[in-house]
């Protein structure tokens, strides 16, 4: 079954569940009416339909490869890569005044998805782009601006972001990357990086790495980080492109999925780069990108799923197996009740995993619109979030997928393990969802759990409100809201960060079901119908997880570290 | 990290939780004293350690491929496989007459948990033979028996299963495979079949395929179908290999995983084939090939846990990342409580899913040794159970192990890869886990829960008898029985087998849970130190998952055929 663009689904959340129209109300959007932004997303869906789903297969069967020195990418991606960029779709977001549309992240987001649903291992390039883009935005110098955004953001160059070396991943701060002053307000950067995404190309006229590195007199650990551009190609003064610059992929890695995006380690010998930002502040800088990064990365995950089920719903309506118990059923395995359930779950976790993305979508949009910090500090707190769930509901989704398939799953020509292949790794990068979890736990709670009970307070009040409608359905969320209170008091009484950290990937998971259950219920009130019986589906199926996982959050680690290492190799 | 056997925990839960001294007790077993099994454990784990494990990264850079007709295994298979029948153990359940070991099943699912860690794709093809022995011990004429078992049993021929179709999978009844008499008491086997796990190899002098297929006057469905012996060179009767049976390997198919294993599309063209049991009798032949293959795969799934958790707990102890916050710590990612965290979860899990596994095995062993009806129903029980019980935790323990590796576990070299694309078919073969649900709600639940409500009686008496010395551990495992068993009674009382099937995965995963609990706290009554620190760990952490599991299971059909196909796809 060929992917279909799920244009109804956003523009409904869109509109009905996390308030776009709040959105649109700001000067700064006020462009991003329903109409538009439902163009808007059709036209992005005709290209992912068209163009970019039939790409995904090509780019798993013929992987990226490194001759001599060059990267040379999938049958079609070139072509692809150049739908994208001419589309517009790399600089949706990005400020008008270089090219870009400045449409808010929320339909960035949606038009994400798809692109990524549709094949996952191209998306990934502009993905990294965008994040490029609002990192130079916000922290680079007028002339850096003026050399690369435009160039940036029409998609005629390509960018990447450079943290990770071998010793140094999760924990940045140990990076051993060197930048030295060459006297002409450039620096010379030195320095291996590996797992860089989309590290090279052939269909870009140039490649622009964001690279960490450490100045002579930076201190260690994260404070003694700065960020340089280095492009593959220095522009010249004129604009053209110079000399290939002192840098070059070393070697593609062999991956479990995602074959299409070229994963590369990068050497720099005394590279030329160009300071963004503060020296010693590259960290700020790169969380810009990172936190869009994260967004998109969760956002990956759901298009994955989307995708996943929508092959799973193709085989089970078309694969006739056992006797149907159902009259008037289709007499394809769709009627048998497990198979109906696996896609019933699927749909709904897609359901509750989009409405997270797109509400921290909204609430970055309003943040920036508005100024206002009770908005950012909500963008803030549910961005691991939309991460880790949006991921994890891709590889839940995308293993059901499988299974919904029987054998045929596991031969890769039915395209179902693919999907699981390729989107295991949005769970590990832009930050581990252990590391989306902690940080949830620590940085996002800092405030006391202001911006927790700020949300909690809203679904409470919803849920209440609807207890005349949906007296079943706002019960168990009103319910699950208590219990995700308590869980959250519990968590900011506590001073050991370890009893924290112990219980932050149930924690996480425990917020984004019932959140989920929030958006569910918000989409049920709007238009009854199929949303309310995917609602009832979900709120009596699924939300009900958060009852172990919150006991599970709140064991504190003790129990754990009572295990030795030895208790664990014994 | 290199693969090490487990034994020390198999001969712990086998004496000390499972109890193997019941089995021992019979005359049938009286050999299976301690002493004799531990021996036997080290020496299948010494080749397991030595000669296994380093194939398994062989057999998946290197799949097996069919030249000219002839399948051409992985490199090293022929020395794996040639050592794993010389040291006895395809036949060491088989009766001794024929050459086998006799072991009790207990035994043997604790040595095929070993092989399957150590290189689960090579350890299926003796899997495969083990179910064909046991079928021709129950069902074939003496003249089979004479000519197949000793070889079969020796290992110097293997065995497969034939039931699958193109249209006929999950619903064997529909399968097309004709079988017509010759007149001189063979039968000449036509069709098609695919999913044949192992159909050929180069290391067996013979391949023995075991084939269903309907004779002339078999009716419609499962009760026309019969069961034949079709071995790729036809014996002699001087028991020498005559002539090449019409019969062939058409492709190989192109998996996800386990490419050390050739899964092969077998084409029969009048091939010579022998009956095996009664005419039209040959489901209940492959039922008891598939009872054992059924308990053999979740076994896998045990096996591939334990390989991925070993793997991810070496690379967890060697890898320094970040501050570690634990005064005294190794000063490596163990350190973190969420990767502690994920180990102690991971250990957990295989520890209930082990106990479940060789529960179910001295059931088996017991109703053989004993005839008691009682425990033969625990065993046809406890089946389902162990099989998706075990293959989920080998999926979700793979991917864990995964996770632990950060973007390492993405890269293939790592191996953290490979054991979570092996390990999913377990999940599907075999009947899916979802299939075996439904045996479980519906066929093993028939006796009015009998079985299950015996299971629940032990365990609760078990839990009130420790209440004095481990409250916190008892009365949380008592009270989650109580809760299991309403969960129970709900499903018995369903005259709508729907209402079953709707909750059949989540009322199956939390009776494993609910095990996972008692056999947990019989470890830590047994033995207290690191038994109970992990029965602590299981039953705060895992246990709790009983709880919306066992919401989900009581929902009944409705919700999910209020869901028409329309609201599926729109």
């Amino acid at each position: 079954m060929p992917y279909r663009a799920p244009v109804t689904d956003h523009s409904f959340i869109l509109n009905h569940v996390v308030g776009l129209d709040k959105v649109s109300a700001t000067p700064l959007y006020a462009d991003a009416t329903p109409d538009m932004v439902e163009a808007i997303l059709t036209e992005a869906g005709r290209l992912c339909e068209d163009v970019l789903a039939p790409l995904n297969r090509q780019g798993d069967l013929h992987p990226a490869v490194l001759e001599n020195g060059v990267v040379r990418t999938s049958p079609g991606f070139g072509e692809g890569y150049t739908a994208i960029a001419e589309g517009g779709w790399v600089g949706m977001s990005a400020d008008p005044e270089n090219g870009g549309m400045g449409l808010p992240m929320a339909v960035t987001t949606s038009v994400n998805e798809m692109l990524a649903g549709a094949c996952l291992s191209l998306q990934l390039n502009p993905l990294m782009t965008q994040g490029q883009i609002e990192a130079l935005e916000h922290h680079a110098s007028d002339a850096l601006k003026e050399t690369y955004l435009p160039k940036l953001i029409s998609g005629a160059w390509s960018g990447t972001m450079n943290l990770t070396e071998p010793q140094a991943g999760s924990d940045v701060g140990a990076l051993r990357s060197k930048a030295e002053p060459n006297g002409d307000g450039s620096y010379a950067i030195s320095g291996q990086k590996i797992y860089i995404s989309w590290g090279d190309n052939d269909f870009t006229e140039n490649v622009c790495h964001l690279v960490l590195a450490r100045l002579p007199d930076g201190v260690e650990g994260t404070k003694g980080i700065s960020l340089f551009m280095v492009p593959k190609l220095i522009p010249n003064e004129d604009g053209t492109l110079g000399e290939h610059n002192s840098l070059r992929v070393v070697s593609l890695e062999h991956k479990m999925g995602l074959h299409g995006s070229p994963t590369a380690v990068m050497q720099y010998d005394g590279a030329k780069g160009w300071l963004v930002g503060a020296p010693h502040a590259g960290m700020a800088a790169m969380f810009t990108m990172m936190n869009n990064a994260r967004l998109g990365v969760g956002t990956q995950g759901i298009g994955a799923a989307e995708g996943a089920y929508q092959h799973a719903v193709g085989y089970a309506l078309d694969r006739k197996q056992g006797k149907t118990m159902v009259e008037g059923g289709t007499g394809t395995i769709v009627d048998h009740a497990d198979v109906r359930r696996m896609l019933g779950v699927m749909r709904a976790d897609i359901f509750a995993s989009r409405a997270i993305a797109l509400a921290c979508a909204v609430a970055i949009d309003m943040g920036r619109a508005t100024g206002d910090q009770s908005w950012q500090a909500r963008a803030a707190f549910l961005t691991p979030i939309a991460k880790a769930f949006g991921t994890d509901v891709g590889m839940d989704v995308a293993q059901q997928g499988v299974q919904v398939h029987g054998g045929m799953g596991f031969i890769e020509e039915t395209g179902a393990a693919q999907y699981s292949r390729d989107v295991r790794v949005t769970a590990i990068y832009e930050g581990t969802n252990g590391i989306q979890a902690m940080d949830l736990v620590a940085r996002k709670l800092m405030d006391g759990g202001e911006a927790a009970f700020a949300l909690l307070d809203e679904m409470e009040e919803q849920a209440e409100a609807a207890k005349g409608t949906m007296p079943e359905l706002a019960n168990a969320v009103w319910q699950a809201c208590e219990t995700l209170r308590e869980a959250t008091e519990w968590m900011v009484a506590q001073k050991d960060y370890n009893n924290r950290f112990a219980g932050a990937v149930p924690y996480l998971r425990a917020f984004a079901r019932v959140l989920g259950g929030h958006f569910h219920l918000t989409a049920a009130l709007a238009e009854g119908g199929t949303r309310q019986k995917l609602a009832q589906l979900y709120i009596s199926r699924l939300l009900p997880e958060h009852m172990g996982l919150i006991q599970q959050a709140k064991q504190g680690a003790d129990d754990l570290f009572a295990l030795s290492t030895d208790d664990l190799v014994a």
